[in-house]
């Protein structure tokens, strides 16, 4: 068979990655990104500053053999560091010693996949090649460029890999039978900064994601290797207290000064900054199919856009990219198959994960700052740490936890959550948690939700995981 | 204040009455259809022959004071007329005595508003003008025309009336904060005919709505005035069986006599149709905001496009122009007040009635057939005959009460389900099910739940209603 063709439209790391993956496996791959080369012109574009990557995305890179220099980039984060309204600081273990997730440089890791791309024989890679339409049925793209005319490209099969504004899934929006929505949070966001110390050290607890839950809005801070932090405030579009609500320069002052005292002494110029920037809409998108005709896919945001709260987006993108690379093998080059596999395979997990990060802003903003809810985690970790084969909290399983598909985390999540009401509705678990009969108690409920015997646990032998990757 | 001018995009049933609404109220009209004058042509291009009419739509066009003679042409259906797979009938009453749902004519009702549009003083209507774009910042339109340039129109306000595939809608995915979605269902459609006898009667019974309920599919039958029926059969688009897989004509020949078999003597070349027609998808659309820049407005299908199965699309239409015909009068003709209002208030019952038209499938095509949901019928039939106070069957809150918004109806169907779950659930119901043990457990259920210590009957007394439709 002659060498097929693929176009992959988007160069971010999901699209690099799908591309360095599709090359290894024998085809012939444009990558065509809209945005100049950011090694080139040292102006990165991208979307977001820093990411959080954990043991899924790195899981999913070994999986496509990439051996990615990134990690000694990027900073382990072990604690979320919780600062109360009084500046009182409580550090949280994200799971076990040693369970980490890392703050990355979003261009740091797309620049380190361009490089590996660039050295694949296979990839052509074209920058600012903006996509203006592509025909669902053939796979052939055409492509504005600057100063030059349109270019058509032929292919055998094309991805969309670019991003949670996907052009290629918008242009999709009127083929046949496509569902899709997108659904905005109420919440915006900005990013402000925390500079280094004059030495270049972290002027906060630099092994933490440091968060000051206020309820309905936060703000987060994740550490860069340069001694900065990016940080991030989440607050609602509309409302009270609210973007459009904070117009005047004294209420924004006011309203930095009385929730986040602490951080004033670090934050650079927070209210400038706030009256400056126009804050960035969050929000979710579903849609299916993620394959058209056998010959156009979509991949990562452009197929699932979701909400930053569980630092998962880029991890599951990686995650689709090392399904699809192993799923080219396992169905020999046959995308008649493949694309179908790939999209039911990987959809319910996509699903799962967007609810997951959905939730997860109430639990950051809200819960982190509930010591009831400090004491359910506290109970949580010592039970796994005693019955690790009877319970593994949410949050490790999809953030430690790569072989567990998503869909399985959040299933088994929602059953762990009831039973933790029934311990947490124990009179007197205040004060008694540590007690030999809490951990009784919650060994019969696990053992009947998830041991040896129990529905969960035949499900898992049976291999009616949803997802093999 | 100078007279305000409204667009309305879409001159279909609801966006005529709109007009008309819009109109009354004082305000000049253009009313843009991009489909030829049905009453010129004699060829009516709307999506569907006939369509069922209930309660709340009459009682919208009351409200907007429309006495349409529109019921003078219309067709009471009574019952439900289900056909077993042996081609028993049983008829199962809609609601109490006297209680019907109305089989109209689609044409025959759009002509009538467009008729009662063109002895408005204030409406000018235009046919064929298809729109191509609109400025969500001003409301001004432009439309395309048959042999002729591009027409720019400039107004106040425009509204896009312009049905489930609404143009203005899909201009609108690009804005700010606009949240969307189109989800399609598993099922297709396709309309067949049973003529009239040669005299101008029905061949079977006029004044019910027939079913012949197959669990995944099902086909139904409404009666027009002129002896015939217009039936719709809804089958999955993939699947056994489904259009998809039935290509052969033997094997769509025997599809039909084996799940058919009592209407193959009336229904008209069912296997020519089947093959020569493409099966019409079916899909929900759910979007927030429903207006933008308190200057360009959504409605109807536009804004909440629903499935058939509980005959309520044309009914929630009306509906949102008697909420807004009433709005304008409340809030004094401020826009900036009334498009907030309006979407605030239709929205929940949008969700609902969509919410309701996606089971109604299950009830339709496969509870229908299932004695025991038809003994729970009749429990509930006799109960709410007994104690109507009490309790009103969801069916007939949503088609007999135009006084109970969408959303209250969803809710309190929820509790009753859960009531008769626990009632179906009585040991040897079946056989009891006229004994008074079984009336007085209901009575004391319902009366926890829906009596005047209830906290329903608190939240209705307060006046928490979500629309005062």
């Amino acid at each position: 068979m002659a060498q097929r063709n693929f176009t992959v439209v988007g160069g971010g790391p999901v699209g690099t990655l799908l591309a360095i993956a599709l090359a290894r496996h024998g085809y012939k791959v444009g990558l065509y990104e809209g945005r100049p080369d950011s090694r080139q012109t040292s102006i990165y574009q991208g979307r977001s500053i820093n990411i959080a990557l954990s043991d899924r995305g790195w899981t999913s890179l070994d999986r496509i053999g990439i051996g990615a220099d990134a990690r000694s980039h990027s900073i382990p984060m072990y604690h979320r560091a919780v600062h109360d309204i009084n500046g009182n600081l409580t550090m949280l273990p994200y799971g076990k010693q040693g369970n980490a997730i890392w703050s990355v440089s979003r261009s740091g890791i797309n620049e380190q996949l361009l490089d590996i791309a660039d050295s694949e024989e296979n990839i052509s890679t074209y920058f600012e090649h903006r996509l203006v339409d592509i025909d669902f049925a053939t796979a052939s793209t055409k492509f504005s460029r600057i100063d030059s005319d349109e270019l058509l490209v032929n292919a055998d099969f094309a991805f969309g890999a670019d991003g949670a504004n996907s052009k290629v899934r918008r242009l999709a929006h009127d083929l046949p039978r496509f569902s899709y929505s997108q659904t905005y949070m109420p919440q915006s966001y900005i990013e402000l900064n925390i500079p280094a110390n004059p030495d270049g050290t972290h002027r906060i607890e630099k092994n933490a994601l440091h968060i000051w839950p206020r309820k309905d809005f936060m703000l987060i801070a994740l550490p860069n290797p340069d001694g900065s932090f990016t940080c991030t405030l989440f607050l609602n579009y509309e409302g009270e207290p609210s973007f459009t609500a904070l117009r005047e320069r004294a209420a924004v002052q006011n309203f930095f000064e009385s929730n986040f005292a602490d951080a004033m002494d670090y934050l650079e110029r927070p209210v400038d900054v706030f009256m400056e920037k126009t804050a960035a809409p969050l929000f979710l998108v579903h849609v299916f199919p993620w394959s058209f005709n056998r010959k156009v896919g979509l991949i990562g945001d452009a197929a699932h856009a979701i909400v930053p709260f569980y630092g998962q987006g880029m991890n599951s993108g990686f995650e689709d990219c090392a399904a699809l690379n192993e799923l080219i093998g396992e169905l020999g080059h046959d995308w008649d198959a493949i694309f179908p596999a790939y999209e039911n395979s990987r959809k319910p997990n996509a699903d799962a994960i967007a609810e997951l990060s959905k939730r997860n802003f109430v639990e950051m903003s809200d819960l982190s700052g509930d010591p009831r809810f400090q004491l359910q985690k506290k109970i949580e970790a010592k039970f796994s740490e005693r019955y690790p084969e009877l319970w593994t909290p949410l949050y490790s399983m999809v953030t430690f936890s790569p072989q567990i598909p998503y869909s399985d985390a959040l299933q088994t999540g929602d059953e762990q959550k009831q039973i933790m009401e029934q311990i947490m509705a124990l009179p007197g678990v205040e004060e008694d948690w540590d007690k030999p009969y809490v951990m009784d108690r919650l060994l019969e409920l696990a053992t009947a939700a998830f041991g040896p015997q129990s529905q969960a646990q035949a499900k898992r032998s049976s291999g009616c995981a949803t997802d093999s990757s």
